[in-house]
């Protein structure tokens, strides 16, 4: 390979996508190594797993901050003939290397062990409602923090929060959040209140009786699956202990866990989790092993799970579907297998506890909580010491209820132990993102719910890859809304889908 | 990392563990790589999947080869203060290293690019029994094949067969093979007569009646798996088109098919792979990503599948524990399901066309064909288009049976499509290796096989584990014989068993 000075721009840049394509099939590996840990991997074989994927990353990491990689990026970029895609993978391309160049190594691996070893203890802490044992290993998680995200605010030119939401959401900015949660904050704790009154005037929607055999529970899913467009030729759905959806566009492996209590639960969780899927199986084919070809953040990869889980699985249209699909594979008998039952179990609203069991309403709630302290934490207004008092203080303020103890308040999340700030806010900008793209489909396309209750999911997917998948990172999550919807995030929009659910 | 001339040598040994630490962890996740592809992989990501392990591959190659690797070898080779396993570990090494630098790139490049088409050619040719299709691509296989083989015979300094031989079976000569098949040749035609001629004097044996439900035979397996000491916290069992060992010594995967309609097909293969999987749980656990610490090489892989397929599972004590086991678990009834009549099936000899489905006693006369039709082919003396006159005459000559068709003869084995050339005759070495260590056994604890009828094998590994596994790549196969058996691979050993065990 000669070096860059000697060759024209563009060979420039056909040599960075092979060095990329390369990155990017070892972090496929890895991403499959990782997906057999969380699900077939007998125990005895984690620690050798966890070697190589520690090799296969610090690999990946060499190529990526190679000697000569600034001068090829500067080389390229001063080229005249490359297209937008090109421009834009270029741009992703820097994106990575000053995430993976601005903290000094000795930084990153020492944030790496704390992390480990608070991540690991959070776990027994978290059993044992054990704060204080918990503390210093969070605080130096913390400590380490700050520093990396001065480091990367140096590199990246913005602040230091704004440095940490960037890995999760590129170009996301604490301004464009603080807009959107200030609306969020100044309706929702009324309209919870309204919600739960409306609701108490309704009898509690009968439950069917279980168990729910997995192997029903499993064959159902896959009739959903279908249904939304999910390709068992290029993906899979297995059991681990957490759902998540792992692998990549043409090898898309999801999982999930069933309760056979409860016929609901590991159905809905699949249906979030094929929403994943159809955004990975559906962006850009030419693009796949190149940074521009990805996802394009948290908050938009987060707005395709939840379009399919809250927008289009909770609507009285695939309900409709669903419902009688159920009871045909359980042979239930009886109205708690109607549909009416089933979306009544569904939109379930409750002042909880607990994040991950929350519903759509108040869940946005709990997200504000612990984007106010992880602001506070980085920006050295609150201490840890302090986090659990303001963590159950800010729970009473903003959803009325107190945790009775720090394992179900300040403990009962594993982002912070793990090192991850700035991914809390994603969740929330995903529901509101979900919420605006699914009403401009069906403005697009008013057929769309009738097709669902057919359970033909192809008008929507139709609109959502072109509009969404397709553009990878391309553009800007707040660029993607404004060409699909014609409009930056709004949180009326949400607002406008909760009124009309809950309150209609 | 300073350069080699500054340091002692022992960092420079020191050194190179930590850079084969680092090729065999890349090695153990494409290892993974594959096996997800022979399980639970969708067809759809085959293509993805493919580009991954080449990735890895070439990332391990170039780690293998970079510029300074040989002066680096060299410079440790000369220190004197390494010990035994230190040494034996280099010596490995540069093995590993003299096979990857021996062939020019363009010709390793063009060989793949060779045995890719004609591996895939074959597949379909042998559905086809289309041997005139295949001709061309095997003979570009076999031309550059010779090539490689004459590169690494400079390299290595022995004979090309020698050199291809050595891939498969580090160290092995085909002159030491030409004396052990000589002198199977000698006897073992007309003990195969002798055999037939026994058995047919005796009634064939019943066989129960299936189907045999895979779930059934998984649960028969796992008790067999169990009581053979393999530890389900370290390997899995799984389904895949062709049976096989796979994984690391710390997460062993292993795989079979069921046939509903037979009792005895999956068992004996899972029993097969358990071997080879007890083996790689037994290597050294200090050398685990060293050369030295890996199998010695596949006869005396082949050694311990066999020595569990063909020495234990088909002897009457393990069968005595074995068939009461199967009627408890299928609920069985008759004389059918009696220990006796097990053993009659699987002790069932036949002069057969197929190698794979070869029993024991005629399986070496397979064996010896191929291995006397692949040295022709390397030393240029049989044309590929006298391949399949050559293939039956040899199995008229040896076998007394004449394949009626070219797919049930010079195209029934993948291995010459393949690329393998030197494989196939580790199948009898191994073959004869497991016959004499299993005799060694015996003699140096006699109540091995009471124990086995109790379905207790730990004092069976307990003598192969120190005798065998945990020797690791330390000694050549020959001194691991010798050392455990007190001399060298005897061929009468082997004859001893078959007339004890079938003409007794």
């Amino acid at each position: 390979m000669a070096t860059p000075r000697d060759v024209p721009s563009r060979d420039v840049y056909m040599d960075l996508e092979k060095r990329f394509a390369r990155m990017y099939l070892i972090r496929d590996a890895a991403t499959l190594l990782e997906w057999d840990a969380s699900t077939f991997m007998p125990d005895g074989g984690a620690q050798a797993r966890a070697d190589q994927m520690a090799t296969l990353r610090v690999i990946r990491h060499e190529l990526l901050t190679d000697a000569a990689m600034g001068e090829r990026l500067a080389s390229a970029e001063a080229c005249a003939d490359l297209d937008e895609w090109e421009r834009a993978n270029l741009r992703e391309m820097r994106r990575e290397w000053i995430h993976a160049t601005a903290v000094p190594a000795a930084l990153v691996e020492a944030r790496s062990q704390a992390v480990s070893a608070c991540e690991m203890r959070w776990r027994t802490a978290r059993r044992a409602n054990d704060f204080a044992g918990l503390r210093p290993l969070l605080e130096e998680v913390v400590r380490l923090t700050r520093e990396m995200a001065a480091a990367k605010s140096q590199s990246l030119g913005v602040s230091p929060y704004d440095a940490l939401l960037d890995e999760w959401e590129p170009g996301g900015r604490a301004a464009d959040i603080d807009r959107v949660f200030g609306a969020i904050e100044s309706f929702l704790p009324s309209l919870v209140e309204r919600v739960l009154a409306h609701q108490a005037r309704r009898p509690a929607p009968d439950a069917p009786r279980g168990p729910f055999a997995a192997d029903r529970q499993l064959e159902l899913a896959h009739r959903l699956m279908r249904a939304m467009g999910f390709d068992f030729a290029h993906g899979r759905l297995d059991v681990s202990a957490h759902p998540f959806c792992a692998g990549i566009p043409e090898d898309v492996r999801i999982t999930t866990r069933w309760d056979e209590s409860d016929l609901e639960n590991g159905l809905f969780s699949v249906i979030h989790e094929t929403g994943h899927a159809l955004y990975e199986r559906g962006l850009p084919e030419r693009w796949r092993r190149q940074p521009v070809g990805q996802a394009r953040g948290m908050s938009t990869h987060e707005s395709q799970s939840l379009l399919w889980e809250m927008q289009v699985a909770r609507s009285p249209e695939l309900v409709s579907w669903l419902a009688p699909l159920a009871r045909e594979i359980f042979g239930g008998e009886g109205p708690a297998w109607d549909a009416e039952a089933m979306l009544g179990r569904v939109l379930r609203v409750e002042r909880s506890l607990i994040r991950v069991d929350a519903d759509e309403v108040t869940y946005p709630l709990h997200v504000i909580l612990r984007y106010r302290l992880e602001r506070a934490l980085i920006a050295g207004d609150l201490t840890i010491a302090d986090l659990p008092g303001a963590f159950d203080d800010g729970m009473h303020e903003l959803l009325g209820v107190r945790p009775p103890n720090v394992c179900d308040g300040a403990l009962q999340d594993i982002h912070w132990p793990a090192g991850m700030f700035g991914y809390f806010p994603t969740y929330t900008l995903g529901a509101l993102t979900a919420a605006q793209l699914y009403a401009a489909a069906l403005e697009a396309n008013p057929s769309i719910p009738a097709s669902l209750a057919r359970g033909d999911a192809k008008p929507l997917t139709s609109w959502l890859v072109p509009n969404v998948h397709a553009l990878g990172a391309l553009p800007s999550a707040p660029e993607i809304l404004v060409r699909a919807t014609g409009r930056p995030l709004d949180p009326e929009v949400f607002r406008r889908h909760l009124e009309r659910r809950y309150l209609g």
